[in-house]
């Protein structure tokens, strides 16, 4: 089933418990901090009905229509399906609404590929783990993850050694019918957008944490359940025209607090194995479906930086300049590395796991790390580029609804290369990408996407075949000894 | 005299002209986008009446009071007095607030060390500029400058040729008693709060750019002035505790508009002279002077950024490990860099202009151009160390005004190194500082304070002695040669 | 035909003039600062005749046997058997060897796949090209280039100034036979080895540099002709063990100077056409063909140095130490990067000239600027991973000649992970690699063999479809205007 | 004292031990891969003879003429003082002769002011210090250390566990006369060149190890001591013109052995304390004293690398070039940068320890971080300046010593700039510092010279007042707290 926008927002009136600060939400989809967000999460339901779409964006199985993301790639070609699916869903937001419906799915996806891994010597999960990819699939389910612990509580060791009470979330009793949990997790990006949040832990435990090795998902109107806004940004935009990315794409990141919530065992995935708990995601494509699609998202943002460069170069004339056009020709390169190791993940594809084709791990890896290095300095390239110019620029576009003021504005600020009006618009756009607190959010979220970057390292340095390039200088040396005597 | 807070603010109700928009402004002092910035102004007038910083920040000469910033420095002593002045106004804005009462004052005051500059062939303006450095000191005047064009209007020939009018200021008429002035100048920041504009060039004009090469200064509330106001970061803030840079520390910028303004002759200070224009600002030690302060307003914003550093590294506990405590003692160390090349201009200071001390010129560019390369990794690395953690805090602070909620709060938000509110307090200041529109407007004004960074670094290359090093390569190859044939 | 290495060889005692500062080099099959490479040249015809990569390295076409880089790839298939081609050539030098046979080969293949660029109003050198290329693949062709000005005489109107001689290579004269040319090209790479030089211009001419716009062959021996050596590194290495990249992959540089040189008119490609002389690298794939083998060569000592770096701190046990498994990731993440950037240039390839696929253009630039940028970090950081190690070994490898001395040697230099001889060997190879002028020369020559920076920034903005990108911005912001008045 | 070269050289013909692989060398003065360095040790000695330089590089006391790095700093004068004499030294080599006489002899002085720190429980060696004090200057000492474990012997466990022979030095026995010591020290710079090496643990070692933690002194030519030369890479060096920075810079590095060496108890200054053994150069100012020189001395080779970068650009005319003017002028900052930290660090010294004055400790590890940090990236920029140039010129200066070849050389190798010879001279000069083995060499040794960064940095934490900067963000928080209900 392909859900429409409506269906989706419909379904975000489910009482559901939402705060900022001491504010209750009553409703998501048209409260001020939220709704034209939601707007935005609608029109990638939309999308897919357009008839234009559809083949990009959803696939045939069994009679039954379904969103590409849920495709289990056999081949190249499916994972060039995937690609595509994830390109055009990106491109909607510019690659700056970056849970998307496409994301948790994918790691789902991945997991049903090989859903075995679920099962442990003391729980049999695979079920449960192929019954809730048909559910979600069949349901075009939009789910996000709360998949770490609170910043500082990694080790509980600490809250214990002085009494404190653990902050993060752990199972705290069980029956027949399930596991109740109390406690904190963190980060469920587009939480308040999503039908689902999947609970678990991306980030290994110590083997001895056993009571947070608890996977499971639950619906965000779980009775228990509160969502905690970190402060939402777009309240700061007055008008689109002035801050047009603030304005739709803030995605919201949410602290997720359960207190005493019982989850049902069909539900459950992972319970009491800290190991089992990282492993999901690393011995099944999870991993790797979901960070190529994150891969191919910051490809969407690469394109739009690489446009605002250029067009705010051409607004002064500053293209023709040598230094500036070394400058522009190698932001391009930069589009072209990212997207060549997108494509170059595909032409080496894994046969892996048994019967299914996965993009390579490692330069899916690669790329996860070129983007988070990265990123912090495309974004101050443009804002190189854009210089002075971002406070060039009057107050608000309000100075258009006087007309003395928009006289002086329409002689003082237009160049010769692009009409005042023009230019205002192009440089508040680059201003929500380099400087505004949207920006701001995005420099922090794709620093800390994957976690720091040791996470990601290690996660290259785990898919490495270590033999094979110690082999290369091994194999070297043996052509040469010590020489004779002389 | 020494003004005092009360008396500056009174001073800004003089009628001047301020839009934001289509808003016109009506009174600085309370108008939501500036009240709290225009008490951080009078701030700065206030401590100077404070026993404790009496002798910081003034000196007397014969027989008047005058703030630090107008002594003309004869020794080393004066140098360290006035750096003393620079760093408690900067240290009370942690660096913030960059454009404070002792900026351009000191670009006037080391121009009074060498008015003969302004003495030309057809201009002997020399005896303007002294008069006005009398003036500044006298009535204690905050001033500001706009001394560079519209951004793609530098160049007014592409202008001509497409028969636009070119929007930069300059010179439109002139007779006895004055020149008449019409067009836009940048980026007056703090002009709202200022008593006056000082308009010149401070980057190369084309010589025959004849008539835009005028340099003089106005009270704010001149007739046919108007500022208009960049986009009011302030109105952000919903208090203080929230965004407590944001709250406070908007030093707003401004475009300064011209319409048909009369400048009396004993305000102009440059005419008609391209190179000249330009040339006040180095053939004086007033470059260096200004540029002093800004080097030492840094020094105090690194100060807060290695505090924060380390308080962040504590509130998790992560101060403990290794790598983070590498990363500290590189922190400190860039705090070392910047005070060394501070304390090293004074050691290294150079007798110029005759009868007067100046701090060493070459020393105080590096130290700008380290800032400018440098100040984007610096919040990087606060951003690193913050982690997602910037986003683990709930909505906003009123949080703490409701029961059930304040208690959830405390319980979760705590570390064992930190309480939940302190830890919220230092987080949110933290990310006023790395990732607010706040501090997206302050990695834009960091990275072009001092002009692209080719500018600076032309500084540098004019102030290098080349024959001296030079000299170390050419003393070097002298001491062989050729071998003989063998 | 595939020629052997014997072959080969004898094929250099040809006569060609060769000098070494004043000393005239007789035969580089047996002169000390060039042996050891001339067979690493002959094992890379060798290679071609085991059974084992006879398919990678060679094809059939009309019943004769072609090596592999003179293919002209028809789809993807062909330009995947092209760039394992070059790895296996690449792999047998480490990448370090870069003018293989297979680099200029792959320029001429390039260009015959659309000779009618030769054809210009005036000269019809269509012909001469296509001949050329089946000359080439007939005779297994080792061929270098001379395509660039001496440094300094890029712009020979400084010369005229001052009535010097202009040194760049040009033609003097024109007859029935042919053309003469005199003068100084740079920098033929590998020339001492080959059997061929191509001289031309891969730098954009001045448009009246008319006489200097001359691309032609000649054979190494052609009277007039001399090859002037620059410093030769393989006279460092004492043997093979200590210096074992210096001691065989010497590639060597040659000034190539011409003193009256009569070249055949079917030797001549371009003739008085300063464009047309840079333009039959662009309009044809020839730069796209010769720099996608740069990229694999490349790619071949990106693994030659991961395993260095795996190696290395395997020696000491570092490998263990989280901050260097860390390192050991990332750097894995840079091996995937360049290699993910190869294979999506197949994966992405382009159906262009007509009838033919090249490598995406865009990424094949992007990796050659990766590669540029690159080059000098990687080789820091297995710098940094040999620590003081590369200076904590004896002398040289004869310590193991004196009895007493190896004893202490092998109780010393040991550790728990590696034996003494072993890490000797291990450490020699690394040092070879960062800091002997093996590692020198390397260093320069991966930063400049694409030309300076803006060079390589320069192709790529001229291959980037930039409206595609505007129009992404445009489109985006198409969507919202200027709000209504409330 | 003041030695002269001569009886200095004469003074290294005393019998001691030096290896190079399996080769003994008779006399440091005379042999090949030695006696250029030394005749650059002899002139250090000399220059001090030199009326011009007498006061610059030697003070007076008690009636005795010393060496200037013998003068104990009471007030910022004397550190001026001894700053100038480290600039003197250091610019007779470029700043490449990085372990002259200055430099351990300074850590000795500084230890010199603080001998108490000697002085344990166990053991009073407070009055060896002084007597070694005495001694140094009385005879004008060249000393040098080894102060570092062989590489991966800094935990000797993993040898204990199988039973492998720790390679450490350590105690191996004590009586009346002294202590007996066996193993391996890295890593003697100058050592062959020295009087004596001062042997101890710069690097914290493990508590409980015990018998590696002594610190003693012994003369060159100690009975059972043998010194491992690296690799000479003076060898390498044809003749000077070639190579004018291996030719007599190379100041070697040596692998100290002991064999049963018996050192006797009043050139013993720590014994069996592991703690001590460390904290005699951060409780004294031997640390900042003998890092200060190293600070000054890298000033003098960023001092060479500016002027080199200045004249490769003028031998092309790219010093007219704006793009390299930029790149000029940033070089010239950063050399204003390094000597500006070295001067701050005497206008900012501390008093410190009581009755002495010493350089301000967090700037001379600001300036030790700064240039380890940038040292790889200076040398890349004069590499990059450089070009292609550097391979651009003949085998060797020999061309000159053969007719026509010297009219092609002059005629071709010219520039409007510069003549061929001296461009040739020039370049031959700046390939010893960018691309030689000395480069390499000079590569790692400022990468190294400190350890690896973390070490550094740890000093710059150690040193760093956090309590200040902590409350910074203490005091600015403390302005405002949690708003009332609103």
């Amino acid at each position: 089933m392909l859900k429409t926008g409506k269906e989706h927002l419909e379904g975000l009136r489910d009482g559901r418990v939402i705060f900022i600060g001491n504010e209750k939400v009553d409703d998501v989809t048209t409260h001020p901090a939220f709704k034209n967000a939601a707007k935005t999460v609608a029109s990638l339901y939309d999308i897919k009905h357009q008839s234009e779409f559809r083949d990009v964006l959803s696939f045939d199985e069994g009679g039954e229509r379904y969103s590409m993301w849920f495709l289990r790639a056999k081949n190249k070609e499916d994972l060039r399906k995937r690609t595509a699916a994830h390109k055009k869903i990106a491109d909607m937001s510019c690659g700056l609404f970056g849970r998307s419906p496409d994301h948790v799915s994918s790691f789902v996806t991945g997991m049903s590929t090989n859903p075995s891994v679920f099962d442990s010597d003391k729980y049999k999960f695979g079920n449960n783990l192929t019954a809730y990819y048909e559910h979600m699939r069949k349901n075009d389910i939009f789910a996000t993850y709360a998949v770490i612990p609170p910043q500082a509580a990694r080790n509980p060791e600490f809250y214990e050694k002085q009494n404190l009470p653990i902050p993060t979330l752990r199972v705290v009793r069980e029956d027949d019918d399930g596991v109740v949990v109390s406690g904190m997790k963190m980060l469920a990006t587009s939480a308040v957008f999503c039908d689902e949040i999947w609970v678990g832990n991306l980030i290994p435990l110590d083997p001895n944490q056993v009571k947070e090795a608890v996977t499971f998902v639950m619906p965000c109107n779980t009775k228990g359940l509160s969502l905690w806004m970190r402060q939402p940004i777009a309240l700061n935009a007055e008008n689109e025209f002035d801050s047009p990315l603030t304005w739709k794409f803030d995605e919201t990141d949410v602290l997720v607090i359960c207190d005493e919530v019982k989850i049902p065992w069909e539900k459950v995935f992972v319970m009491d194995d800290a190991i089992l708990a990282r492993e999901i995601y690393i011995k099944t494509p999870a991993h790797c479906y979901g960070n190529h699609q994150s891969n191919v998202r910051f490809w969407s943002k690469m394109q739009l930086i690489l446009g605002l460069c250029s067009k705010v170069a051409k607004s002064t004339g500053a293209d023709q300049i040598p230094a500036v056009r070394e400058v522009l020709g190698r932001m391009s390169a930069q589009e072209a590395t990212i997207s060549g190791m997108i494509y170059g993940q595909i032409e080496a594809a894994e046969e892996w796991p048994a019967g299914y084709m996965t993009c390579n791990r490692r330069m899916m890896y690669a790329a996860l790390d070129w983007c988070t290095e990265n990123h912090s300095a495309l974004i101050d390239e443009l804002r190189t580029l854009c210089g002075g110019g971002v406070f060039q620029m009057p107050g608000n576009v309000h100075v258009m609804h006087d007309e003395n003021l928009r006289a002086d504005f329409e002689k003082y600020f237009q160049t010769p290369q692009m009409g005042a009006l023009d230019r205002m618009k192009l440089f508040r756009l680059a201003w929500d990408l380099v400087g505004s607190e949207f920006a701001g959010r995005q420099q922090q979220y794709e620093k800390f996407y994957a976690g720091a970057s040791f996470i990601i390292r290690n996660h290259s340095h785990r898919e490495t075949n270590w033999e094979h390039f110690d082999g290369i200088v091994d194999n070297f040396m043996s052509g040469y000894d010590v020489p004779e005597h002389s």
